[in-house]
């Protein structure tokens, strides 16, 4: 569990949790539980994807993966336990200063993140689809499920733990929405334009195993128009709050946007 | 998820959770979302061990295993998204009757008997063990962690979610820990006296296995002079409570010591 949750990620979704808690309260503590949940979670979803009777990944953030480390038994079991874990921690750890009203909300967000509405319904679809010809709004799903949704779900339950409103949640919750596609659409995009040095796991894989991306269906200069597109209008959510304020999530659509790997 | 789920268990752990609950309330529904909460914990639990990397099961439950009939990547996943699927059934369903800060309460039981303190460090152990001499103490780690902790959390959320008092809930869950140790002595004994079309799962594997058991560590004349004290013990915890609404619990650790699968 450790090997692999301290392997030296982005932490773009904690980040992501955090920056929108700080988006609608003065204390950034209230949403760190849920942020290392996010983690957690994200962390399972590799641990699992990369196991042999499924992606069979050998490279994650340029160490070998979990399986190939600790064997399949423990990469399954440590998987579990880390996302059992991200659930105790939030309902355990997080302080008085949240209302539990609040937090079984932001527990419900981040829980239907993973399941069949989620993270898995997006790897089945995936796992489904290779070596097929599948369509824009097909790998949109794939996207959607895959990446976008915890994603949200981070962004989401910062503002929900911080205490925003029905309308600001709703309005971040849009903000994430364009994030999350735009996050898949800069992996497609990466794969395909860097070296597996740069990018730390394997790259071009996803040509290798003829799998749907957006430089693949729409072609690399659309794929990095879209992209811009996404920023534009993720960060035209953020209008309606306090500038300073936003600047976090204003900031990290753009990192996410030209990151390198 | 479906598939396995409603395969047709004994669904022990939801109907001491709402055993449980009726000991505290007289609404045994606050407990329903809980109840069908453990019994999803617990299924995904039996779909991971069966995999070819864990135990390599092909039947459960009478019939064929989750990944014999969906393929591995299947199983990983429908046990990935039934872990998830507990929690949010949780956060998302129990009604407003039960206080946000109790159902916090819960959820924070429930998931700290899955991950590394719960069914996962039971299986590791349990994996690590197989082929080797190993002392009564270590059998009862196994039993305590792959068993025990979640008939544990599935009592004790009950009288959580009920309205338990803190001194009723400790009641409960010392009666919880008898219990769940009883049932694991009483799968022993089953596993080498009874037949695989009796049990509806491989008998005597744990034999060929050579893995530890109560009957081949204390024999098996010992194990069930062992199992007759754990239920007197389980049922002494409960002369506390009322005889009417302990009844349930009382007749709950009485069928597990007789069960015959």
């Amino acid at each position: 569990m450790r090997y692999s949750l301290l392997a030296g990620g982005k932490r773009v979704r904690p980040i992501l949790c955090l920056a929108s808690c700080a988006l609608v309260s003065s204390d950034v503590s209230l949403a760190m539980p849920a942020a290392c949940a996010v983690e957690m979670i994200h962390t399972m979803s590799l641990i699992h994807d990369d196991l042999p009777c499924m992606d069979n990944d050998d490279l994650r953030s340029g160490k070998p993966t979990n399986h190939r480390v600790f064997g399949e038994q423990i990469a399954v079991l440590a998987g579990d336990a880390l996302l059992s874990l991200a659930f105790e921690h939030m309902a355990a750890r997080t302080g008085p200063n949240v209302p539990a009203d609040r937090l079984v909300r932001a527990i419900a967000e981040l829980s239907s993140a993973v399941g069949s509405e989620g993270l898995v319904a997006g790897q089945i679809v995936d796992i489904a689809s290779e070596g097929k010809e599948i369509s824009l709004g097909e790998l949109e799903y794939i996207h959607v499920h895959k990446t976008a949704k915890l994603l949200e779900a981070s962004v989401v339950c910062g503002a929900i733990v911080g205490g925003g409103s029905e309308s600001e949640v709703e309005r971040v919750r849009k903000y994430a929405r364009c994030v999350g596609l735009l996050f898949q659409v800069v992996d497609d995009i990466l794969d395909v334009t860097k070296s597996t040095q740069e990018l730390g796991k394997t790259a071009g894989k996803d040509l290798a195993r003829d799998k749907a991306t957006y430089p693949k269906l729409m072609g690399i200069d659309k794929a990095k128009e879209f992209a811009g597109e996404l920023v534009e209008k993720a960060t035209e959510e953020l209008r309606h709050f306090d500038a300073a304020r936003a600047a976090p999530l204003s900031h990290l659509a753009n990192y996410i946007a030209t990151r390198h790997n």
